[in-house]
């Protein structure tokens, strides 16, 4: 699997209903997270290896009502106690 | 009890009328100060422990009239003379 | 619980040992990324709800051999399908 | 009085001893909170009407050991309730 | 008295009729000036003691035609060969 | 295959020597260029579907003597003629 | 040749038919992705000796519909096992 | 004489009918050039040793159609071969 | 005569040694005063209309101990009340 | 021919020293000049078309004495009145 950080910024007062939408519509999703600092929301997802982050991102997340930038940072490695 | 600061940028001329606003209709509302630099103002929130501050700032700040743009800075801890 | 996500930026080459030292010894890590960007890792940590963030940041990570900056974003709220 | 709030960058590891050192020397502190993002503390000071806040801030509280960088930001109205 | 210096942005074109009503309409002005790099122009203030910083920055400043941003900032003391 | 690039910002004179390096010593190369602006060099890697870009990354690249920061962009489709 | 790379932000959800408009339309095109980070595509060009890459940049892929910005990097020299 | 360079950063596409009307209407032009990162075109100009820089900047540079944003550098002295 | 605006970052507890040294040393001094924000000091000159500039900030004003970094504006135009 | 601009940062005091040896020793140099702003120096260079500029700037530019660093521009196209 292939795991990606977004962060949201959305228009003012419409982060949480691009949270609702996100975990209703988006099913890749793992968790999503309103937060501190610049950008109202953080979601993890988890896509199929030979799947299209890009597509995926700006096809699927960009266009969501509300959405006004997206910052997209991919996750390597998971490491773990093994 | 959650210790938040909000930093505002409002549009050109709207942040008193922002401020007054806060005050009168954000009882979770400590302090809020008109300031130098980049932003126009920054204010200081208590809420209850299980308070979720994400929604607060978007569905209750961002929304008001003349917001523009919000930094939202967690206060971890508050040290003292005890 | 609170969930926060740290960001580290490492000394050159030192990012896989900062990882590994992540997961043996701070017991209170979910989990930890090697990232894409500025950041070399992403990590989230899920901490006692009266727990000092601010003390774990300085006291327990940065203090960690070969890390030269952290960025800490508060996750307010986790979202789910209910 | 006048009302300031100084944010503090510590080197790695410093923060809690700075925030010690600031409520225990400095007498003009009203607060300081470790925080999210990209400082580690936040403090508000209260200072006399006369009293010159940039030689209060570089030569009070720059010096303290473990400060690398601060940024102030002075607050110019207190709006209440009334 | 209080001295302040506030940068302005302005929409394009706009520069010099801004510093023109400053100059016409503001009496703390002290001085205005056309500038390199990104802001347009920089301007000094006096104002009385008591006088409200933010207050007159937002309302009187802010508000005028042309004006697109302001940067405030706030100097503590002048140094002088005494 | 997995496709990233990587820019390098290297210390003064000593950006063609890695470039050299990266050409002699890295055969997960594809091309690597000098360039304007910030960055000295930019590098295209290609890598097998399984491998930890991170630890490449952190492991490989970074470790270079003369390299003083990287910054890391996942590829992720190459759009063609088809 | 010339070879340049261009990061391309597009409007939200355009970003692959901006990508599908640089294939079928622009010949000089060598390869184009899409990306992690604040760009949604990275595209490399060739172009012959004497051809004005400003021109190129602002008169060929500027004006497609969906584009919203773009950043120029000039690649000086391929480094090569030779 | 007085030197200054201007970056011009333009509407998408417009940058070529700004650099052609720079040449046409302004005689004070020494060179203007379409560059690479992120301005569009940086231009030269010479002025008369009392001539009002800022002025002409806001009023003759920014007035042009397709221009959205200048910055000014000052050049202070020319070093030559003597 | 040419004006400008210099605003100086020092090393942490130096600033006012710093202001100091500009208000003894150097005679094309206008005023400093210590501020607010990232920076430790504005200060501004009056330079004969010959005077080089650029000479003047980085062989007279970045040498003085303490300073680490300095940020020059050229002030074009004074616009008064006439 | 090629057209560069290359700003430059220097350590404090050296930008004249830089300057100078810009001129005696690099005979591709067309003019320099100290400047307003951020960096010191902007110089501008004509090299051979099949100069590689990368190798001219990071083993010719970045290793004279007292600069600490560079951002190099690439001139496209000349305007002119033809």
């Amino acid at each position: 699997m292939q795991t990606i950080f977004v962060q949201f910024k959305c228009r003012p007062g419409a982060a949480y209903r691009v949270a609702d939408r996100l975990v209703e519509e988006i099913e890749e999703i793992s968790e999503v997270y309103s937060t501190s600092g610049h950008y109202d929301l953080i979601a993890k997802f988890y896509l199929d290896p030979e799947r299209d982050i890009g597509h995926f991102v700006t096809e699927r997340l960009q266009v969501l009502d509300g959405v006004s930038d997206t910052f997209t940072t991919v996750a390597f490695k998971a490491f773990g106690r093994g």
